[in-house]
């Protein structure tokens, strides 16, 4: 049988497949920051020789920002162009690195580690998402090896802006509808709801980023000379955020909850029969004890519930030892997870609104906007969820779950909103990925069977 | 007369003592970062190789950070050694220059320029305190040129620590108190009232600096797999920040005003009469509203009145572009200016005691002391403080006034404690000079006119 065959070439090219992987891993393609808009370029091109080395009629293709990479497997199924339009995406830029020194190894050299936890793909973007794209495109080349051709009419898409708000996304998705509409969208950048368990995610939260600069005097001033008699941007911004949240952990923003729907019974029936484990899930960061609104479950913290975080702060001296300086302003990051009908730019102008409300006189404020999406919820009556679903649950352990995910992934949206086509979210990262953090990791039994779980998904979109 | 050729040969030499100084200002001796530390050496050097030159009979002297300048002019007036003893004390250290593009030119390469409001020396620690410090230096060399000898038993006393919290300048002065005690000491390292009316400081702010980094997770998480579940240490700080200022703008840390006098009537009645311009003060930074405690006067606010303040916060990402990351740790630099008796220690402890308090669960606050000294009051009884005013009287359009300072400059109050050394504080520094801020100016009439008041002063003491 061709599965058995593709999985088994899978099995004996895995030292390959990582070898590539580790290539992808070396381009430091930092997307939000401008210093690195040549590593971007570097690693489409690098995906555009690797799909074209298997058949891909692919693409790099410009943007006013980062590249996008866009292939067709126009030959299909025994050469013919029948079967379900089938469209992966993945994004290949990765996160910044900074702080620097907390890796153990510098970023951009990746490499195989065995660990207690089992052996793992060590780098920046091994899991968050280049090792997840590349289960996509070695489980293509083995299926490509193995019969000669691929197994439907696969597309693939990948963007390089993921990682810093896409802004060139949705306008490239509307220029090129006709050509990525498909009958199904499958989009890995997400986890496994545990080590034995894969996640097909159904509920994805939105995401506003929003970024605030309060600026009070000119310049910076000396605060013997000034202290006490001229406004303190820093003290400014600190009393904004401790603002944001009240004593229950509900975010004071006005009209926030606008739009968040509660669980269905059937739902949170079936997140209980998950037996999450928070104390585990926290735990493993050196927390104890859910932070969020205190009336709610930690599942629904993390996958249902909106919220308000500050990503990065900074104002004053920050260098080694001190500086008696009064700043002139201070800036702070911060985002929304948002979820159910959430509208993200009237939580936007309502936050907006609230900081001006509480600006004391001499401050002025100057507002970046950071992305805006709303939450997305598949629907997962196309009979393809529960086909892929059954695939899954062929190589796991235990059978797929519908999961939620707390990470705004705003693509699964675009596919519904611009083209049409519903998205099946299935990844294999893990929770200790440290995604986003140093010493990112990927663990080789995702790669491993992440490649097997698509040649599994694709054997059964064929049926 | 003998005083008259010293004015004029210091009208002479004007151009070359400027020299002079830019040659000192050139080295970056950034005593807080000890990736300078080589630089402070060097500043040392320079000092020593050029009151040599002049006559003094000086060394640099090692402490365990860097190090001391210690010079004594012992043939004294007609070579002989009697007269009073005068020491004079400056730092030839300097802030750090952050935020580097906010300077028109680079920090140590300094010019005189032209302006508007007339002639300037610009570049780091033009005013703070390297050319405050010359003026004295040129004045005796003006001095020692017209006689051949200085007019007194000088001694100068420079530190390079001075902006980094003075951790060597109490052990130092106990062990060599007998070489530096004196009939009295001379500070330069204070400002003007205004351009026409000099200030002798007899009322000085004390400081206590306080870092604290506040720890919630072991590293930093991915705000969308963890926001909302984790503790965000960003706005734990932000609560704590927010919570040090009543809504009138009173410190509320636990015990803050104990120790806190209120003005004489007859200070207050000599502050209400330098018709202090609040208006122009903070209209000079582009502010236009007292921002302390909001019953008391402007000059109370910067002279006499404790404050506390944020130096610098810092957390999470603050790079370019948006990360959504929920930071492990952030960190705030605070400090508080002290008057009266209030207790510098008892003040550091009721404040961390008070963030203890106010850490959630799964946090962990760490303190890092930078600093602490109380406030200090001149007594004006002893007779060389009228001397010094008359003579400063003698130099500037108006008669000098006894002022308070809101920096702290902890020196004045160890040659009181350790010494029982009465201190003058006498400085050409201006209200715009920048000090601590990027663009430090040292005006040329400061420098010119204090170079002159100095040897005014010393003619003065030698009465």
């Amino acid at each position: 049988m061709t599965l058995e065959k593709v999985l088994a070439r899978i099995d004996e090219d895995l030292p390959d497949a990582t070898g590539r992987l580790l290539e992808l891993l070396r381009i430091p393609s930092i997307s939000t920051d401008p210093d690195y808009a040549d590593a971007c370029a570097n690693a489409a091109d690098w995906l555009v020789a690797d799909l074209r080395s298997i058949g891909f009629d692919v693409h790099k293709r410009a943007t006013p920002g980062h590249p996008m990479v866009v292939g067709h497997a126009r030959d299909g199924k025994d050469g013919k162009n029948d079967g379900p339009h089938v469209v992966f995406y993945g994004h290949y830029d990765v996160q910044p690195v900074d702080p620097l020194d907390l890796w153990d190894k510098p970023p951009f050299e990746p490499a195989v580690e065995d660990t207690d936890a089992g052996r793992v793909i060590r780098g920046r973007g091994a899991s968050d998402d280049k090792g997840q794209l590349m289960t996509f495109v070695e489980a293509c080349r083995a299926w490509k090896a193995v019969n000669g051709s691929l197994p439907a009419r696969l597309s693939v898409f990948f963007e390089g802006e993921e990682e810093s708000g896409s802004p060139s996304l949705v306008p490239f998705m509307k220029e090129n509808a006709d050509e990525l509409r498909a009958d199904v969208a499958l989009i890995c950048d997400t986890g496994m709801f545990d080590a034995d368990t894969p996640g097909i995610v159904t509920m994805l939260r939105g995401l506003v980023g929003e970024q605030l600069t309060i600026t009070a005097a000119s310049k910076d001033l000396h605060s013997g000379m000034f202290g006490g008699i001229a406004m303190n941007p820093i003290r400014v911004l600190a009393r904004i955020i401790a603002a944001l949240h009240d004593a229950q952990g509900r975010v004071t923003v006005p009209g926030f909850y606008d739009g968040v729907t509660e669980l269905s019974d059937e739902i949170r029936a079936q997140w209980e029969a998950l037996d999450f484990d928070a104390d585990a899930f926290l735990g493993d960061v050196g927390l104890s004890k859910p932070a969020g609104e205190q009336d709610r479950l930690p599942l629904e913290m993390i996958w249902s519930r909106p919220t308000c975080e500050v990503n990065g702060i900074g104002g004053g001296y920050q260098g080694k030892g001190f500086k008696t300086v009064l700043p002139s302003h201070a800036t702070a990051k911060i985002s929304f997870r948002l979820v159910g009908q959430q509208d993200p730019l009237k939580i936007r102008e309502s936050f907006r609104q609230m900081v001006r409300d509480m600006l004391p006189e001499d401050c002025e404020v100057e507002f970046q906007p950071h992305g805006a999406s709303a939450a997305s919820q598949m629907s997962t009556d196309n009979p393809l969820f529960e086909k892929a679903r059954e695939a899954l649950s062929d190589e796991w352990p235990n059978a797929a779950a519908y999961v939620g995910s707390g990470g705004s992934i705003p693509i699964a949206g675009h596919f519904r909103d611009i083209l049409g086509t519903d998205a099946l979210l299935i990844g294999f990262g893990r929770d200790d990925d440290q995604i986003h953090s140093p010493n990112e990791k990927y663990d080789m039994r995702s790669f491993h069977k992440g490649i097997r779980s698509w040649a599994r998904v694709l054997a059964r979109l064929e049926d």
